[in-house]
């Protein structure tokens, strides 16, 4: 199914399609960009497309043609959410070595990502996953495909680690597990003033990368 | 300043008083439980009045006269949440020796909590203090409030093994701190299919009972 943006452009001249085209894509990613932020906040509950067309200073029409459904907005409020995590975590750490230098990486970004922070409420998918654990559907979906790749780059960096000898053996699912959970709960306790929360995660991932003897 | 349903009663006999007073007082309570559940579910901020009043089958002006405000009506949700809670988990354990017995005992009873669960959404604050986080107010107070009071139970009970040389010295606040944020994530895991997430939990609870030496 084409995009609205380019059935709307159908009728016209080529030139003008494709600017119309580039036009109203850039309008979604801003619209999409601004979401993720509100929901970092508020939820993703909180959307709605007369709101964001409102704070946005565009017509509610013009909003409701770009994504159709309130779902199909939340949808797209995750994906640029991602996209914006991928640059500012994942990225720049793939250029450290792989293993406990990467994993360092990732979670020093991941720090810097909600103590910045990159979002207005801090970590989207903290402020999200919960909503939607018990909402089976696109959004949730959305949500858990995230979460899983980050708990897959964490494991897969341990792997990386136990594998070259680099640290000592140990249960990558549950280490992951356990770095995951304490980084998700220092994005809370950070918002709720305990400022000693990043240093606490520090010391847990510390705590995973003793060398191998 | 006295309750609405004090007040509503203040004109009539005092057997009538009475009477009203504890159907007040236990209509309050009925619809700051059934609060609670849909909270859990759909967070705070997707409570209201009307919709609860609807749900129930009592009035929206009946409603309205026993919390006023939508702030009165989240608190009063966050107070029979604890409430429901400190039954289901801390005063069940309460009868098992300090330290290790009663940090295994609040920990399986925390499990159970959100196995059965309490709340159809699972853990209530897990649920809402990632919505709240950003939100100064009485209603963050409340899940705040709550929350350092688990993190305490907790902290304390880890000391206790500690001093009474149950399990080796460690650093309680961080341990405690982990243990918090493993049974969260055990939550959300949970509700999302991971069947192994309350184990993964309680590997890490146990890693911290180390006999001493």
């Amino acid at each position: 199914m084409s995009e609205p943006a380019e059935r709307l452009g159908a009728d016209v001249g080529a030139g003008t399609t494709d600017r119309r085209l580039l036009r109203g894509a850039q309008t979604r990613q801003t619209i999409a960009r601004y979401a993720a932020d509100v929901a970092s906040l508020e939820g993703l509950n909180g959307l709605s497309i007369g709101r964001l067309a409102t704070d946005l200073g565009l017509s509610k029409s013009g909003v409701q043609t770009l994504f159709g459904t309130k779902e199909r907005l939340q949808v797209a409020a995750v994906e640029s959410a991602r996209a914006a995590f991928l640059d500012a975590v994942v990225h720049p750490a793939s250029s450290a070595p792989r293993g406990v230098a990467r994993l360092r990486a990732l979670t020093e970004r991941w720090i810097a990502y909600v103590e910045a922070p990159l979002f207005p409420g801090g970590c989207f998918w903290t402020a999200n996953l919960a909503d939607f654990d018990s909402r089976p559907g696109k959004v949730r979906d959305a949500l858990v495909g995230h979460h899983r790749d980050w708990l897959g780059a964490i494991t897969g960096e341990l792997q990386e680690a136990v594998h070259t000898g680099e640290i000592a053996d140990l249960d990558v699912d549950l280490a992951a597990f356990q770095i995951d959970a304490v980084l998700t709960a220092a994005n809370i306790a950070l918002r709720l003033g305990d400022n000693d929360a990043a240093d606490k995660a520090r010391r847990v991932v510390d705590g995973f990368l003793t060398p191998a003897r």
